[in-house]
């Protein structure tokens, strides 16, 4: 049965707390799947929280503590001294003892590792916490099982349950040579099945074996992991020494992450936030974008004044303003959103810019030509033939511009090293909205006479 | 050394095609990852690419055509006889195979499976063309490795060599009664670590036994795995019978393709489409969400028109329309795709309704008393104070809507089971568009006693 959390557990863990009721806690609580514990706490005001991590078994605590929600982890983290969070570091793996690491003072830092009483594992944080975040070398862990290419299988076993000691999780073990150096890897499966005289030499896969570099962006290992369905993958320094491993789980937070981010980036939200983060990060992460709408409106609005006369006379042509604004925005934010998701993909290596602009327009030149007949027909009936001609004729203008900038921004972008997913949001709606005002009005102008 | 596709590859390949270079293509293709040639297949055209999967090696086929794009693989599975694809599918995971003989049609499936030689395989097969492609059930393989809990591990060992032929990526053996029933798992680690008289009923562990049920929706299983940072997770039925794993590399795609389609949805497209799609499917995704901005264009248009006479008389109303229906979209957007990604990342469950629109109208209200201030001083620098407070109260007013409407509507229609991502797309900024322009036009006619 998985635990679900409801409105009721909530209440009743709640009043436990109140009356420090052990028992039901040690009961309801602490049995539970070290990622459900989390969630319980999550919901929790940082006093309760307080109160039930300290009632936790300590090995799962570390664990534990780095599933929280970061807000309440500081929270607790604050509330610990240099000896306790030394001791909480000690039970994690050294991925995640570096991120913990990296998220205190820096003067703290220091007063932590000499309190770690492991000298490897304060070497092993010491030499993680060198790497950018960014990179396979910020995403890797230490804990990891190599074998020597010369050992036997036996003496393989033997070795393998001193280093497993360590190692949570066991996908695949490395085979390198006297230097450290990756040559390949073994299954557990084939060591399992494997005579106890066989050579590693004789059993090992040194075909296509994929490894990452320390300073590999951690988007690229993504790709990496993703394209060869890898669980696992080794990573190795300049000169090919195995130097650490990085885990599928880790990876799925990074593809999650960048799919998020592009999501965040195209509705104009210039911060990673939650619905539940505070009400002044929410508006600090959404206030630049309105900032940039605000610009482009008061551009706009600047255009329409210098139309002033003319809308006075006829002001059937103000109508539909809202329309080409609209459309111009709708359109160029397709095109981009296609660009910014097969760019994000890794997909299209070969296909020229001239060749991807050519199909937008053919696109949009579908889209136009048949939104174009449809709007004439209403301005049509709405106003007159006059209006029907000018609504219809900046319309198919406006998206066929729309759809190329829609589409040659993003790839500009990329081509700068800036993030393409930038162009999806208010930037590329806003630009639209003053091109297609000055197109709209100008070819009313013009057909009016005015 | 990771291999990687350039254009002077592709040209030296097309070239040893066209000679027909079997040699060059043995040395320079087919000892490649089976990743790097699926992702070199997909930049030929269908000929050359038959031509060189004919060429393969037939264990490697099967994996390769899965890897490839959809329309490639099409192609390639039309040139097959039946006998053929009977072929390809036995060398394929169960999952794989069921995937690919849902891409047939209904005739040719039976056709298949009758050619398909190894009954097991076949039977698993039909088994799995039973489920429906969004659950776990549509998602699992049929290779996993299952222990008795009485065995002991010497017994387990034999067993298990037998069993491991067919599975290519051993994990956890799961731990099974006399009935099949799932009680636990066993890690191979502790298997290769135990002594031989062990039995399984003292290694195996049964706390917080995390599985899936086979209805149990596909985004479901993703968040599980990834909740709980699971590799791979056993699927049970109705009777808590253990009948097939779902591997994380299949969840992965899960995870990714969700976060696609909720980007895709916020900008306005409708089916899953890359940039390199054909111009009728491009058109097809995105015309749907044209003609809803089209239609609410011409709301906006009608609204105006209602206000003819006002905007004859004072035309620089009509300069700051754009601004408050590109400020009404941006703030509604904003706020939907917050609402989405939290309803999306499964967090949230508490947070009453009414507690989300009180936070968000806070956020409006802090956004809105800033912009309007700003827009107030521009507007009044441009034109007048009366069209400084117009503009700067119909602004305000208008940001406090987008913004409630923005939490509500997806709220409400994740509440009856319609994917929330509707919302953020065309559809919520179309909305706003309408409701802006009546509330300023509104405000302006009052103000300058029109």
């Amino acid at each position: 049965m998985r635990f679900e959390l409801t409105k009721e557990y909530l209440d009743l863990l709640s009043e436990a707390i109140a009356r420090q009721d052990n028992s039901w806690i040690q009961k309801n609580v602490c049995e539970l799947h070290d990622a459900d514990i989390a969630s319980v706490l999550d919901e929790l005001d940082v006093e309760q929280a307080s109160f039930l991590y300290n009632k936790l078994n300590e090995e799962v605590q570390g664990d534990i503590l780095m599933d929280l929600d970061e807000d309440l982890r500081d929270a607790l983290i604050q509330s610990f001294s240099t000896k306790e969070i030394a001791e909480q570091v000690e039970q994690l793996d050294s991925d995640d003892a570096a991120d913990l690491m990296s998220e205190l003072p820096k003067k703290q830092v220091e007063e932590v590792i000499s309190q770690i009483e492991d000298d490897e594992t304060a070497e092993d944080i010491v030499d993680l916490l060198n790497y950018d975040a960014d990179t396979a070398g910020g995403l890797m862990q230490k804990e990891f099982i190599q074998a020597q290419i010369d050992w036997p299988t036996n003496r393989c076993v033997v070795e393998l349950r001193k280093q497993a000691e360590n190692v949570e999780k066991i996908f695949t073990i490395y085979v390198v040579d006297e230097n450290e150096k990756l040559l390949g890897f073994l299954s557990l499966k084939s060591l399992l099945f494997a005579k106890p005289s066989t050579k590693i030499a004789d059993l090992y896969q040194n075909k296509n074996v994929i490894s990452v570099k320390t300073d590999d962006d951690k988007e690229e290992v993504a790709r990496i992991m993703e394209k060869y369905d890898l669980v696992s993958v080794p990573v190795v320094d300049l000169n090919n020494k195995l130097v650490g491993r990085i885990t599928i789980d880790d990876v799925v937070d990074v593809i999650k992450d960048e799919a998020e981010k592009d999501f965040q980036m195209a509705s104009g939200i210039s911060e990673n936030i939650e619905s539940d983060d505070s009400v002044w990060k929410i508006f600090r992460a959404r206030m630049p974008w309105l900032l940039i709408g605000l610009m482009g409106g008061v551009f706009g609005a600047q255009v329409i004044s210098g139309f002033e006369g003319g809308i006075a006379e006829v002001p059937a042509l103000a109508f539909f303003i809202p329309l080409i604004t609209a459309m111009g925005g709708n359109v160029g934010v397709q095109s981009s959103a296609i660009v910014v998701q097969s760019l994000a993909r890794g997909t299209d290596q070969f296909g020229s810019i001239f060749k991807k602009i050519t199909k937008e327009a053919l696109v949009a030149l579908i889209n136009g030509l048949v939104l174009s007949i449809i709007i004439y027909g209403i301005a049509y009936v709405f106003d007159s033939s006059t209006l029907g001609i000018v609504v219809s004729l900046s319309l198919f203008t406006v998206i066929i511009f729309a759809g190329i900038f829609g589409t040659l921004i993003p790839l500009l972008l990329d081509k700068y090293k800036i993030d393409p997913a930038l162009a999806t949001g208010p930037f590329i709606t806003t630009l639209n909205d003053v091109l297609g005002i000055l197109i709209y009005l100008t070819i009313g102008v013009l057909m009016y006479g005015l």
